[in-house]
């Protein structure tokens, strides 16, 4: 892990606040570089989907701001957008600009509500410039360091964590709650709620350098590593009381071997299904999506998927039990820092084989 | 529609009064009449599968109660109980009695809470009398008129129309809710208390008898016929707003034909399948079972599996709202009433070919 970022700190900032209109810098920037989606994968996605262009430097019109990107985040949910069809959201059209959270800097302001230097949070791209008429955009939140700390434990996937596990998977004191891809961004962060909760946790992880991580440095109970055959029996016996909450980040093996142990009235937060991503048609039969309905209703099980941006409203008990939790040093978080704006497309295709360890960010400009 | 069960009163309870012990009654019965569970089927049951046996009178020992069943309610969840994997509960035993909800008769009592001639409702299955201890015995509220209504609208299936709906689907104004079985006696009354809160309601039936009464008795918006190749196309037509509200009820081509009209949000409630029920082996491939939790995922679905004994905090505020609605005819109700307890195994049969038209009672004794 490259924790480089620490060393961002408000000196460069007061250089900037120094500078005057763009036009009056020597050194200001006169391109943008950025990646834009270039073709749609079928299955997999692979480099070539992807164009790195060097295009000018976007202008503020009235209203505006220049910013300049300092992070980005990388998320499963990214592959999503690639696709023609429905996926969560917006799908991005083909050469358009890959989209992406940032943590960004202002860097020249033509809106009121931003001055020249302000950190925001944006939802800017895989880019280093871009302009924005300030719609969501949010000043950054004082409490939040390391800035980067915005894209992953205090952002949208400490959100989505927050607010699946609790207010979906409204897990109890004694309960065991199971978690996939349980070192990543949103798992590592569900987990150790789950503990703070009193809950039994056991992970599953892929590399045993994660499974060690999620039990010595998470302080999950277990954690079963999905690269072992035998996987299911290794999670049913970890699991000698059933499984109450599912936190579904993966699909695939992880919820096939999660089925036959859900306990009546299970909760099963769904948040993503990164195992199924890439998938181009549906898998041979039998077709189990009638035992699938029959499991949910001999079991009284709830199933709901969720998305993170319909959840802002618990923002102000997240940001207040969250920075708590880190202060106290009672959630534990790890990024996966790449530099430069030209690595992002590689670090994203290891998303879907567990390359990273940690939340995914790309180092844009310092 | 036989409705001869209104002719029931309180004059033959006068008689009973009267008695003294069993022996003492020249006209006592010494006989009880049951089925039991003779096979367990494979896939669609059959008579075979029930025995019909005469057997001595069970006797009251101290602290218990016997019970005479007047109306035996035949119920899709019975068909689950003959199997002899899990089902939302027990199985039942080969050689022993079907179970069933029951409204009986105490025609002796050795328990000090309950008095001869007292009405009960019980789950004393398909036979003539049975003994109890008590527990589970419930008195009949005087509001419930006439006595059958106790199996359905003020039963057990009205109750799980009202949980499921109101505390699971939350269906708001405005909305709409879909439903199949949708005369039946769940979902009759599920109909009903959605349009009692202003949602659009589109049920699916069978019989073109069903639709019409649907829609003209019931106050459905529509109604669209599982006979019909075009269903799917029909109740597209039907939800030009999309379903924000699917009771399951049924499973099978109802819920694929409600599968790409789920609205975000959308709240499906999984009270039956009885689609699935006489399924001997998953179907063949493709496996659907990713689509679903892909559906599930992206538009942010909430699907839960309830069973209404998990649900009895509410029945003060459910006897309340539906004693009520019925006494204002805001909700209507039908049996489908059929005599002698000899008759149960067909008319339970007819359950899973639509041949019930209304909530299936069996009027066991007078």
């Amino acid at each position: 892990m490259d924790t480089s970022r620490r060393d961002f700190n408000l000196s460069s900032l007061a250089v900037l606040g120094a500078m005057a209109a763009p036009g009056a810098l020597a050194a200001a920037p006169t391109t943008n570089r950025r990646w834009v989606l270039a073709s749609r994968p079928k299955g997999k996605p692979g480099l070539d989907n992807f164009k790195f262009e060097e295009t000018a430097l976007p202008q503020a019109g009235d209203g505006e701001v220049l910013l300049q990107t300092l992070y980005l985040s990388l998320d499963p949910y990214m592959r999503g957008r690639m696709n023609a069809g429905d996926s969560y959201a917006e799908r991005v059209e083909l050469g358009d600009v890959m989209v992406g959270g940032t943590v960004a800097r202002v860097v020249e302001s033509r809106n009121p509500t931003f001055a020249k230097g302000d950190l925001v949070t944006a939802y800017s791209g895989w880019q280093e410039y871009s302009t924005s008429n300030g719609a969501g955009l949010t000043k950054l939140d004082p409490r939040i360091k390391p800035t980067s700390y915005a894209l992953g434990v205090l952002g949208m996937p400490g959100l989505t964590a927050y607010t699946g596990l609790l207010d979906i998977g409204q897990p109890k004191a004694g309960e065991t709650v199971v978690l996939a891809a349980s070192t990543g961004a949103v798992g590592s962060v569900v987990g150790q709620i789950a503990k703070l909760k009193g809950c039994r946790v056991v992970g599953i992880a892929g590399a045993a350098e994660k499974c060690r991580y999620a039990v010595e440095e998470l302080g999950y109970d277990a954690c079963v590593s999905h690269y072992d055959d035998d996987m299911a029996q290794q999670l049913a016996a970890q699991c000698p009381d059933g499984i109450d909450v599912y936190f579904e980040n993966v699909g695939g093996s992880s919820w096939e071997a999660v089925m036959p142990l859900l306990n009546n009235f299970a909760r099963v937060p769904v948040c993503g299904l990164i195992a199924h991503y890439n998938q181009t048609e549906l898998p041979p039969g039998p077709d189990r999506m009638s035992a699938l309905q029959g499991l949910i209703l001999t079991k009284s099980i709830k199933m709901q998927g969720f998305i993170v941006s319909n959840h802002t409203d618990r923002i102000p008990d997240f940001v207040r039990d969250m920075s708590g939790w880190l202060a106290e040093g009672k959630v534990k978080y790890r990024e996966h820092m790449v530099s430069g704006l030209e690595s992002a497309p590689e670090a994203f295709l290891g998303l879907f084989r567990g390359a990273n360890f940690g939340k995914l960010v790309v180092k844009v400009s310092s």
